[in-house]
This record gives C-alpha cells, sequence and structure tokens, in this order.
C-alpha cells in the first residue's frame, strides 16, 4: 500500500504545487482566514471527505473514513498568513500587499490537501480513518489549536502527526526529535509607578529608572540561580522605555519581556518568580508596579515512540543520514495544545535549496521554498499513517 | 548718601512696576531678544549712561561714571523669557502666546533701570562707576553669560551683585548663601550598540537593555562610593529607551543623564568616571558605544567677604531676621562665569505672597511675583554698591 | 580678669605637662580607669571642689563654686586610653604594655586640672561656678557620656565646652565650625540564611553570596537616590563573609557596616531603608536574614551662638588667621550627648609640629602632641568661660 | 560463550566480595595507593596477564591476550579511596581512620578482577585482547587518567567501558546515557585588590566588597545571557570573604568560584568571559585583580553507537524496564580523559537496597552498597566485550 500511495503523490505533485501556489497568492491573516477555509472545506468534500467547518473558529476538520475499521490517524495543517509584506519576484507573489505566507502554511495545507486526495484513492482499503485538521491562526496568541480542541478536534483521535516547513536544512532531509521540538512562550509586561520630579532632588521620587534597572539584573538571576541548569530558559527584556528629558525623573517605566523554556513545573516556577523579585524590588524602593504576565503556547513535545514511528517511516522516503536528531528550538508553536492531549510527533521538512537561493528563514519577507519539500512531506507523513495502522491495529 | 537713594527708589516705585509689567508683555526667548535689548539701552541711554550694545549676543552693557573717582560696582540683570504659555490672569499677561516670563527676568530688568534713573539722580556724588550688566539668553545652554565676559563686559569691574526673584520666601526676605548658592549642571547622553536579535538566543546578541541595566546601576556608585560624601553630588539617568516588544532583543540603547555638583573637582572627577564605566561595562559584555557628555553651567559660588558686605546692607532694608542663609541649591544659573572672574555674591530676593496667590515657583505657567520684591531687591543691592564703595575706596 | 587667668594658667604651664605626662605613663582602657578617676577626684578635692565619684560609672564631676553668684560653666575633658602599644620613644612612655593615650584625653584632662587650679586661685572672684565633667569611656561604644548625663552630670549646667588635640593643624591653630564638627555613627550587621548545597544545583539553595552582593549593590542606592544630596552620608559595608570553598553553596553570609551622617533625620531614613531594602532583597530570592543595627554616637553639633562666642574668646589667645572655620569631620564622638542637652561647642586645638615631627594623627601609635596645645587650650576655653559669664550674667 | 562467562562470574561473586571486602579495610589516598596498586598487580599477574606497574603513576595496565586475533577491549577501574571516616559498623569497616573507600572504587576493582579470572578461563577460545586499566587518583585533581593516557595506557586499544556504583538507584538497575554523563568542572579564585581606608571616607578607597559584590552578578549574566540556553551550565561563586570589621574598607576580596558545563566550546567561552569581566569590573573602578582561573576534568561524553552497544549487551543481563536512560549529571570524573582519545561508555550500576539501609549517596560516610551490584557491573560489562567482539571483529 505504501507504494500505491507514494505512486500516486508523485502524480498528485503538480497539483500540490498548484494548490501552494493558489493560497501563496490569496493569503489571510490569523483569525481572519474565511476564504482559505471555504477552499479547503469544499476540496475535502469535493474528495467525499465528512468535513466539519467552523471548528473553533475558521478551523476546518476532514474525515477521510477508510473502507476497514481501524485506529484514527489525524493530520494537522495550519493555513493563517503573516503580516509582511512580499518581497519574492514570483508568479505567484502575494496578492495582497501587507500578507504573505511567509511561515510555509500554504506548504502544509497542500500536503495535506495531496494527502487526502492519494489516499481517498484507495479509500476502501483502508485499515482505519484519517483525520485532516486544518487549523487556522497558528500565528498569532491566543492560536487556534486550543479552541479547536475544546471544539473537539480531537474526539476519537487515536495519534496525531504534523509537519513544518524549515529552511535551515536542504530539501531532501528532515528534523526531529524524541522529545522537545519547540518551546513554550510566555510574555510579560511590567509597568513601574513612582513619584517623578526634579532629577537634582532624588530623595523626593522614586527613580523608576534605577529600580528598573535593578529588576532587570534581578530578573536574570531566575535563570542563572533559580531554574535547574539542566532545564533550559531563557528570559528576555527586550523593551525598557522610561522619560523624556535626562534631568526630569519620569514617573512611570515600562519593560516588554519573554520567557521560553520547555517544562511546564519551569514556566511556573519562571512565573512566580517574576512575581515574586518584581514585588520585592519594588518595595525596596517604595515604588508601585502593575505586572501582566501571559502564558502562551505551551512546548512541543513529541511522544517517543510515535516519533521513532515516524524515523523509521521516513526510512522509506529519505536516506537514513538524512533523518536527522535535532536540537529542540526555542521558538513556539500551538501544535503543543494537541500534544497536550494526544500522542504524537512533529518534525521539520527540509525545503531549503541554496543554488536557487531558497535560504530565507520563515518570517523573512524572501522565505520561499523548495516545492519539492511537498512531495517529501507527504510521503513521510503518508508513510508514517500506514505504518501506525499496521503497528497499531 | 544711602537714605537718599532709598527714596528716590520709593519714587521710582511705580516706573519699576511698569516697566517690569512692560517686558512681562513683551516677552522673548534667548537668544531672540532683540527689542527687549533695544528697550533697555534706550533707557540707559536717555539717562545718560555710556551703553554698549551686541556684547557677546544681545547683551547689553550701561556705564553710569560717578562725578568722584572709586571702584567699578557691577550689577548684572538678565532679561530673557521661557517658552511656556502663561496661564496668570492678569493685565499685563505675555502678548506672545507661547512665551512667558516665568523666571522674573523681567523684574531683574526692572530693578536695575529702577538703580540706574535713582543714581543718576545724584551722579556727581557718586565715588565710583556702576557697571549695568543686561545679559541676554540665561535660560538655554550655552547661555549669554560666558560669552558677555569673553566680549569684555567684566573689563575694570571690581565686584558683581545680582539678584534672583524667589517664591520659596515671603516678599520682604532675602536668602543668601557665603559659598555656593547654585549648583553645577552637566549632561550626557549614552548610546549603546550591541547586536541585536531573537529573545530566544540571547548567546549571539549583546542584551543591551542588560548592559544598560548594569551600566545604570554602576554609575550611581559613583555618587555612593566614589565622590567625597561632604561634596554634594547627583546624577540621575531621567531616560532610557530601548527596543520595541519583549521577544526582539534590540540593537541600540539611549540614556540621558544629568549631572548636579558645586566643586570643580567632583565634576571632573565624575566625567572621567562615568567615562570610564561606561567603557568597561560595555566592554564586559562586548557592546559598542557612543558617549556625548556637555558640560553646562558651572556652580554658582559667592565671594564671601561680598556676601556678607551684602548682608550687612540688607540689614539697612530688611530686618534681620528676614535675611536668612539658605541651603546650597543643585539648580544651575550662567551667573556662575562672572563669579569665575570677579568677586560677587548673588542672593534671592523673595517675591511670595501667599494671601495674594502668589506662591508659584518659577517657570510653572502661573509663576507671578510680589512687586514690593523690585523695591526690595533694588534696595538692598543699591545699599550693598554704597557699602562697598565706603568699605573699598 | 581675663589677664589675670591667663598669666596664671602660664604659670601653671609646667604643671600641666607633669599631668599630662603621668597621666600618659599609666593609660587605662575604657570602662576600666579607676586609678585615673582616683588622680583627677583627689587633685579637684585637693583644689577645695566639690566632687563627685562614679557618675554613670568612673565618670567624676567636680565643681568650682565661684564666690559670687552667676551662670554654670560646663568644662568636658575625656580621660580613657586606647588598646594600642605604643611606639613613641620618649621618657614619659606608657608603661602599660599595648595601652596607650593615642588620642590626646590625658592633653583634655590636663587642661581641665590646670583651669580648675587657675580659677581657683581667684575663686572668691568668679561670678558663677565651672563644672568640670571628667568623662571616662569616651573611646567605646556606649561610651561614658550617655550614662553621665543619666546621672545628672548636666543637672544645672547653662552651657558646655570642650576642646580636642588634633594633629591635621599646627600648633597655635583652632579649627572650628557653627554647626557640625563630627557625624553619627551607627553599624549593622545582616546576616543572610538560606538553603546551601551542592555548586552544581543552584536551583536546590537560596544562594546567600548573590544575594549578599545583590543588597551590598542596593544599599548603596540609599545614598545615592534616596538621601537628599545635600546632606551628607555614607554606608560602607566593611566585611561579607560567607562560604568555606568554590563548590559548595554555603548557608549563611554575614556583612558588616557601617553608616555616618549628620542630620537626625537622614539617621533614621537610613536606618528605615536598609531594613526595607534587606527584607525586600532577601526575599526576592527566598532567603532569610537577621538584621542588627546599632545606632552610636548622634553627630557632634555645636551651638552657633556659643560657637562665635568662644572664636571670639579664641582671639584673645591666638591670631585670628589661626582661628580656622572647619569642614565638618565623619568622625564621631560622645560629646554629642552633652550637646543634645546643653548648648554648647567643641572645637579642635591645633598640637601637630612638623620640625618636632609631631605629626601622627590620633589612633597612630607613633601619636605624640607638641604640649604648648594644653596652653593654648587652657587659654581658649578660659577665655571662653569668661566671656561667658560677662555676656550671660 | 556469554553463557559461560556469568556462570564463570557467578561462580567468583564470592571471591568478588572478598576483594572488595580486603580493598575496603585497607584504603589508600589518591595518589598513595601503593599497596593497592602491588595487590592488582599480583592479582592479574598470578592469572598470567602480561602486567605493566607504574603506568603515569601507580596506574596498572594488565592485558590478557585471548587465543585469537581480534580487537583490544579496555575495562577501566579506579582504585583510590577518600579522606572520610567511615561510619559504617561492618566487619570490613577501614582499618586507617580518616581513609575510606567511599566512592566505590573497592567495587570497580572487584569487578575488574573478578572478569580478569572469568575470561582468564576461557582465555583461549577469546577472539581478541582485554586491557584492565586500573587507574589511581581519580578523586583528586589533576587526576590519574591524563598521566594513564600520556603514559601509553590505550596504546592499541579499540574500545573502553567502565562503570560506577551508584545509590540513587536500587540494585539490578543501570543509568546511562549516549552522551553525556557527566561535566566538566573547573574551578576559579580571584583576589581584588585595591586601597584601603576609612569607612568614612570611601573615595580614598577602591570599595573591593561593592566592586567584588557587582562582579558576583556581573558573572551571573554569562549564564543567563551569554551561554546558548539550550547548553547547561553553571557558574556559582561558593566563597566570598572580605573585611575585618563594618567601619574599615579593606584591601583585598577573595571569590572562591566553580564552572560546571558539558560542551567544550561553552568551557572556553566561559573561561574567556569571566576574564573579560573580572577584568572590566574592576578597572570600572580602578581596583586590581588576580586571577586563578583552572580547568579540571572535562566532561564525560560516551560514544553513542558504544553506548547503544551496551544496553543492548545489558538486556541480557537486567530486565529491559530496569536500563534507564538518565539526566547527565554535573558532577565529574576524570575517565573523560580516555573517552577524549577512544570511543566507550561509562554507566553507573544501580547499588541501593532501601530494605538494607544501603541508601547513602557516594562521598558519605556512611556509604555502602549492596554487593550484588558486583556482579551484575561484571555481567554487564563482560556481556559488552562480548558483543562488541562479536559485532567488530
Amino acid at each position: 500500500m505504501k507504494r500505491q500511495i507514494f505512486d500516486e503523490l508523485e502524480n498528485l505533485y503538480d497539483e500540490m504545487i498548484d494548490i501552494r501556489r493558489w493560497l501563496h497568492m490569496y493569503p489571510e491573516l490569523s483569525f481572519q482566514e474565511v476564504n482559505t477555509a471555504k477552499f479547503i472545506a469544499d476540496f475535502q468534500r469535493d474528495l467525499g471527505l465528512d468535513v466539519k467547518t467552523n471548528v473553533g473558529g475558521n478551523g476546518v476538520v476532514a474525515t477521510l473514513r477508510g473502507g476497514k475499521p481501524g485506529k484514527n490517524v489525524a493530520i494537522r495543517a495550519d493555513f493563517d498568513a503573516l503580516p509582511i509584506i512580499e518581497e519574492n519576484d514570483v508568479p505567484y507573489k502575494s496578492k495582497y500587499e501587507g500578507v504573505m505566507h511567509a511561515c510555509g502554511h500554504d506548504a502544509h495545507t497542500a500536503i495535506a490537501l495531496g494527502m487526502s486526495k492519494a489516499f481517498s484513492s484507495i479509500k476502501e482499503e483502508l485499515e482505519g480513518n484519517i483525520i485532516f485538521i486544518h487549523q487556522h491562526a497558528e500565528e498569532q496568541d491566543p492560536g487556534g489549536a486550543a479552541s479547536m480542541v475544546e471544539a473537539g478536534a480531537l474526539e476519537g483521535v487515536d495519534v496525531i502527526f504534523a509537519t513544518h516547513m524549515e529552511n535551515y536544512i536542504p530539501v531532501g532531509h528532515i528534523w526531529h526529535n524524541d522529545q522537545y521540538v519547540l518551546g513554550s512562550s510566555d510574555d510579560f509586561v511590567i509597568e513601574i509607578k513612582g513619584a517623578g520630579g526634579h532629577a537634582a532632588f532624588p530623595q523626593d521620587s522614586a527613580d523608576v529608572i534605577a529600580i528598573g534597572s535593578q529588576l532587570i539584573s534581578n530578573l536574570q538571576q531566575i535563570i542563572s540561580r533559580k531554574v535547574d541548569p539542566l532545564k533550559p530558559a531563557v528570559l528576555t527584556v527586550g523593551s525598557f522605555h522610561a522619560g523624556e528629558k535626562g534631568n526630569v525623573i519620569p514617573n512611570s517605566a515600562r519593560l516588554e519581556a519573554t520567557v521560553r523554556t520547555f517544562d511546564e513545573d519551569v514556566r511556573t516556577q519562571i512565573h512566580d518568580l517574576v512575581n515574586q523579585i518584581t514585588e520585592n524590588t519594588c518595595k525596596s524602593y517604595g515604588a508601585d508596579y502593575h505586572l501582566d504576565y501571559q502564558f502562551g503556547y505551551p512546548a512541543t513535545k513529541n511522544d517517543k515512540s510515535t516519533n521513532q514511528l515516524m524515523v523509521n517511516a521516513a526510512k522509506d522516503v529519505l536516506p537514513e543520514e538524512n533523518i536527522i536528531e535535532m536540537e529542540p528550538n526555542m521558538g513556539a508553536e500551538d501544535f503543543s495544545y494537541f500534544l497536550q492531549k494526544t500522542p504524537g510527533t512533529y518534525f521539520f521538512t527540509g525545503s531549503a535549496n541554496e543554488e536557487k537561493g531558497l535560504v530565507y528563514p520563515y518570517h523573512h519577507p524572501k522565505f520561499d521554498i523548495d516545492e519539492m519539500a511537498l512531495l517529501n512531506g507527504a510521503k513521510v507523513l503518508s508513510s508514517s499513517v500506514i505504518d501506525y495502522w499496521k503497528k497499531h491495529n
């Protein structure tokens, strides 16, 4: 069956390219992907799948029922775009100025739809079902994944797979990890408030700049002294603004920061310590503060045995040496919410091609992919689906 | 002679009020005081004084030559206004929206012109000369004083006196000090530059916010650890700006700061240490920086014996208990440049009147004075001139 | 009468030298000055004074009653020595190894006893009384002054004078100040306590060294940001001890610090802020602490008019140019407790003589004085006593 | 052959216990293990091995030549003891008060000697050689491993295995890792030097306590800001000493610290940054310093395929679920020097037994093991040797 599907996907390669390019030309921002959702739903319905729309927002869930009973395998593909002005000079350049598929979600969707068509062609032989989870709004907190889960997208699902385009590796390779692939991402904003005043009379003010400076140094000690050194964590204050001129002490300072880590306990620990240190640093000098701490996406943690299954399945697609164990990456993605509920794995499909100049990372205005990644991604995912049925049915 | 001058000044009181109010209605910003200068020059010329205009800018120097030989006593009065929208509802309110004599320079000039008229009336009896130094541009760095000194305004001058309106004390009082009345004021701007980058990869950046924060803490140690504790000094960072959002490490941070002190050696010491600490703090983490350190006005330091002479002379004008030794004040004023060249004294003439609501400090849009301060100021200065001649001729 | 006393003191000069040298040879440590007290009491009793012993400890109060009614003027002289091994090679070298009059208290006592004998000689003519307050234990906190005050040493006293040897100025000069001559001196010890542990697992410890380090930086901001810059203040952490080796996180750190300032409000403010900052810095990282803050001697603040009276009285003894206004000094002395209750003044009597090699500062093992300071000190104090009676009776 | 060896080891179990206990009773400190070395050399010589003594110190290398040609497999066992007073009440308690095999090296040696006897019994059948590397001085820097390598102990060796007793897991389990098992351990001492002085005159001193405090905060930023967050690293200042009392600024401060990490580049990076930050922090305030940075043992990094081979070999000895992948541990060990030259693996053999109270960690005065660990360790190592020959010959 695997051979059959691979052949089918090869036949569908041009169509996948067409789909990806069409999506690329008509991108839609997170939470506004109405036409994209409609396009997907129509496509899947035309193939005969059972389609639910408006799942937790603009999400679409399409179920391909196999002819025989078996496990429910989900494939997740996200479909929103970014507020970036495309700088590529290609025939399929975005037609919506300022909106761009600069993160490969067009490709992810094309892969899913290609797979749907390929598997539909031998529907009766399938010993299980494939649930295509087309997720909206991956790019913007709070994301679409959590609300799709809440709306039941994972009901009955036994395992879930997803892939993401990756220009840090050449097309023909994949990156994977048995455990963490991406980090959690939380943000906080601190507003320090105190009496302002004349620069020459600091005794009448709470110098919010001096306090903010100490706070920034103090917060770093969370990472260097309080978190288990074996558990990676980063706390970066990326923005600090206070005051208008040198000779006036301002009455407020604003800090914006981000926290990245993997472990859920570490997330909680950092949250608690940011609160504790901010409170006490401000109290030290009689300043007030307002702290707004927003938990974002949790870490994306693969299920080890599912990942191993995918790695083995990938060997039927790519040379073994091109299947590379990656270091976890501190970016974040809301596929993590699916993995919190269901075993699964998320891997990166190489899409770079140096000779063709396809080397810009995602979120870059010149991001583009070697489209052979569509076929590779579809094959690895399909191979995994088939192996999963083989092993678990 | 003193009695005679006091009587004359009392007769001139209404005219001094008129002058002050006319100036108040037609204020001019620093370095733009062309009409004010012309008004002053005309007034002094009409009285028969020897008038030099455009002295170091818009400055005016008018010499009243006494009938007998003796010492040259200078009276300094500044005449520029501020970019403030007046909020007083008075008949003599500024006619130039956004420009206001909110620092009493109108009063200072009225006092000088009143004195000129009073002393002119007994010109032949005077045993010395009075040089009226009408200074432009006190409010704005680099000020008019330094350039007037350079242009020769102090040539032949033996001693110099000046007074300033002060709403922190009631009319009928003066504030003085044998030594420092006002501080020096220097400013600096530091631009820290480093590689920016993604918040999750701090190892690839020089985190200019973390470095700037440490720098701010480090700079405070100049005051607490390096400056002689008996020599007052303040270093305030009043502005710190870096970054646009929490999850990106910016590539530059900008600090603006002011330094106030009295002692010239301490000024130099702080300048040197700001350089040393900035350089080494940035080097610690591999960041670059640009430091722009601007020396402003030096401290205003009275000559003790001249001040004592003024204090004694004031006893002929005000009750002894109203002549109050003040704490030095960390504001700054460019009268300091005159005092660096010539013995002299600078004191504050009380101009507040709580019952009349005249309580707003200078630079406030509702600043106004009890005009009796004109008479008091003129009398104390005149008494000082006469005593000086008596003692030093 | 002044002439008469001066002559008498000149006659007594040799005897004062003998007394001083005898005391120098038999020094006694603070709170152990039994024989010195006995020597003084005997001497005063022999002169016919009314002597109280064991006043607040080893203190002696001797009252010389004048023949006529008048004000009660106190002269304070301290008489304890220091735990220093004398390095002078003089006939009157300390006979008690490790105990030394290295702070001139032998001289202060000789002055007082010389004055007592001089004034006793014309006792009947005196229009008031002189109370000699011989104070024990000046060198060691809590000092003898506070307990002598409590024991009634100042009862009925109208004014108090004291002088101190000073090798920073040549014999024949005095240093004085209308206000502060010496600072307050407070001490504190902070013990930071937290879980210790292995250096490689900081997450299991509260790193008391890191916390202590931050605390030290934080405490400096009291001086640079919270105290009025016009009010001198110093906070020095002079000792920091924690840990035994690099690879173990210790469970406690100990800091010892001293605070020097002049103003009582600033003392309280610093005390409060040390508490606040220590508490909150420790709380930031979950450490405990014990803070022991000991207020020591307050600042020594002269009464202005008494000091002016002394300055005028000194002009009958020394050339006017040798009577020098001094900067306040951040050393401390418990004469301050007398000045908190009674108007008075404290000044320094020059005792250096470069030609004779008498240049070592007090507390130095080679400290010694030009004994002409005995006569100068006695004359200035006596002149002050007489002028005080003249003015105030 | 494996079965045969396992049986032989079971027969030798009692003898291994006897050897271990004898060694336990006569422990010798690092670099002083003369008798232990002699005991080992005699034992191996008696079995007919080719023995070299004094290899890089007290090291012993014994070669068991198999009857047939094949790969050279090394087994490393360390044999020095610790300066600890044993607190166990057992018949085989250390007879040398203050010296104790508290780290299981007695067991490691007993395992090696047991294996030697077992394999010797079927010597002719062996398709390769076993090189027993008996290493002295593991416990004390610079350790014996580096000098044994230098003396040629690894000549001809194709692979190396070692195990260590571990009371954090029950007997019957092993802990392993494909990559890092133990960290690198480097130490540094910083002496900060500056002018000392009176606490009230900080301007005359370089306050080494304030500078040291800032330095400690600054050094933490290496971990939180400069090292790749995915690469674990710890820098702990475990000792800070300066000053004798609160009111004197001392002229030197001493810090001792340790650095633990895994990656060699990170080691170098931290070393360079400690230098850079120390230099510039001291320069900021005009202090001098002396920095002594000692690189200790590198990280112990297994060869992945050798470790996988051992894991598979262990399945013939222990239930699969007892073969546990461990987190890397930030302790350090000089087996790392062997692994820098030769592929190999190092794993922990569980030796705890809660029921018998055998739960104290190594370096504890009550450390003792369940001796069944001798047999388990010997079997896993032997199984690995045999599998290695099978795979690589």
